[in-house]
């Protein structure tokens, strides 16, 4: 199995702490290892570096090799520029070498976060199973905790007969093998609900097991003027700049995994192994150890009366008296102040400071 | 006129920009001056550098000379250790040639903030007329602006003869001056909403004029033993550290001030000048310049969706959106967020910083 993992994100929800130049994937959020170092370890006993792909762009390319020395370097792949996922997942897998194109490939986001390490491992291993066996689409789909409504979801097919339900949750076993239904875009709220409580949909996390060329067969067929240009790209090396920025800009999501009805059979893993995609400092501050008061914190803290912060600090020391549910977040050069529930919305102050012709800060 | 200005406080309301090592006399708050610098600057008209003597502490002297090149080496005195303001006052005094000793000297705290420089020098001179043709007692009174219980008001008795009510605010002319009934301490909220509304108050400000031999004969009949002390200095210097932690520490309004009845006649110039001690975070809000949400802010601030916060970036940047009424203050290791109209509270962060053994952010 080859792990191809995703790394050429360029979020701005973690700013100040997330740069350009070291986007959330690149940032030790928690513990002493980034989120992309944290990718490799969790799948090391199931996948070795040596096995391990990671896609990201020219920019931070030197900063994944030196954060992953035992990737061999020549698998950091650079990116000319963004083109979405389904051009990056594509160029990586015609990338690879004949025979490793021909194995399983599992594709990771290299900027989520997973408190279960040997669950992710299980239903990765299974899902690896079935995609080399049958030769299937897989994907692991995140068994839902709330009506989010930032994410797509996946509809719940019929169990497939070798890892049915009969290996319920009560018994040590494989983990149960499903039929993806249908793949269905971020809900409203309220069709969320419906889908939560219903018990028949998951999460789509983005996380995808094929074989590689199964995956370029596909392309052919849903995306051909991707193909295409894949092709282009791998009989002229050299022109990769020109010929990669005219790559079709789509996600894998919408170009390839809503289509695949009456193209490939497509199953899912169910997933529950404390998944979070932490999309903004309210999602960090779930997962972050809590003092006495219910404050998220992390570094040089000191708080009086202030309670169900968020409390920050990369550098220096954060000092909070008489609050109440704020994100505050220190680094080198800025401190940032927002409600915890809005931290969403730095993106504003991004925009603000964009117009202020502040890019150093950004 | 000689300027005795009082430079040994060790506040912490400004923390964490004020620190042991540099107290609030020492920061530029709102300029680029300090406000003891300010305050060498604000009466340099009337009284020349020359003319002009510190007291601070030996941990700050440097930095107090560093910052008053302007003023002789050998005016800035050395506390070995704060004892209160009237042996602070009473060992400057003693501490000048004999010639200086018998002017008028004039005691200003070096922390407080006057936006009429004109107006201050105005009543101080007046002041200094009176301390030297009647040998009185002055004092510069603030006209109050609201009922603060904070400070020590002066009741006002009759005006002076040749300073009296015919000087009204119609017409320019010398500054009234009027006798003062007496010092009243701190009061209750009912007590300083009454004094406020009965016109017949002001806030003591802690700026005294009087004759140096004046206040050395007064200190001998009130505080007979600070007299003694300061006499035994004065012949041993060479004793000063023991001398020095043996004075009685006692502050020029409660030995001296309170008790003047029938010891010396105490008048005072009133001062409408834009007086504030600056005692606290949300005071420099009040002074410092505003953004069009009124948020007042000092150094590299973005702001947006937020308003009614006082946003001080010493160093760095600070980013905020959608808060509302919140102190944040940033300097090179450390930032505060507080509620604003908590900011006195800081002195709670200050003694837990004290229990931790943080004596570095100190």
């Amino acid at each position: 199995v080859q792990a191809l993992i995703l790394a050429g994100g360029s979020g701005t929800r973690f700013w100040p702490l997330s740069r350009r130049s070291r986007p959330k994937q690149l940032l030790a959020l928690e513990g002493e290892r980034s989120l992309l170092q944290e990718t490799v370890e969790r799948i090391r006993p199931l996948i070795p570096p040596e096995d391990v792909w990671v896609v990201t762009t020219r920019a931070l390319a030197a900063e994944v090799r030196r954060q992953l020395p035992e990737v061999p370097a020549a698998q950091v792949l650079e990116e000319p520029l963004g083109r979405n996922t389904a051009p990056a997942i594509g160029w990586a897998v015609r990338s690879m070498p004949e025979q490793q194109r021909g194995d399983v490939v599992a594709v990771l986001p290299a900027d989520h976060r997973v408190a279960d390490g040997a669950a992710f491992r299980a239903a990765l291993a299974r899902a690896a199973e079935v995609a080399e066996s049958d030769d299937w689409v897989l994907t692991l789909g995140v068994v839902p905790r709330w009506a989010e409504t930032g994410y797509g979801y996946l509809e719940l097919g019929e169990a497939l007969p070798d890892g049915g339900e009969g290996h319920g949750s009560s018994e040590p076993g494989p983990p149960t093998v499903r039929r993806v239904a249908r793949f269905v875009e971020k809900p409203t709220p309220e069709r969320a609900a419906e889908y939560v409580a219903s018990g028949r949909y998951l999460w789509n996390a983005g996380i995808f097991v094929f074989r590689g060329t199964t995956f370029l067969e596909i392309l052919e067929r849903l995306v051909p003027e991707l193909a295409r240009g894949l092709e282009a790209l791998a009989r002229d090396p050299g022109a990769l700049d020109a010929g990669y920025a005219a790559l079709p800009a789509e996600s894998i999501d919408y170009a390839v995994m809503e289509k695949l009805d009456g193209i490939a059979m497509v199953a899912t893993v169910p997933l529950d192994c404390g998944w979070s995609d932490l999309g903004s400092w309210a999602a960090l501050a779930e997962v972050l150890p809590e003092d006495g008061a219910g404050n998220a914190v992390r570094g040089d803290v000191v708080a009086a009366d202030a309670s169900g912060n968020l409390l920050f600090a990369d550098r220096g020391t954060i000092a909070v008296l008489g609050v109440e549910g704020l994100a505050v977040v220190r680094t080198g050069d800025t401190v940032l102040v927002i409600p915890r529930e809005r931290s969403q919305d730095v993106r504003r102050l991004i925009a603000e400071l964009e117009a202020r012709g502040r890019s150093e800060l950004l």
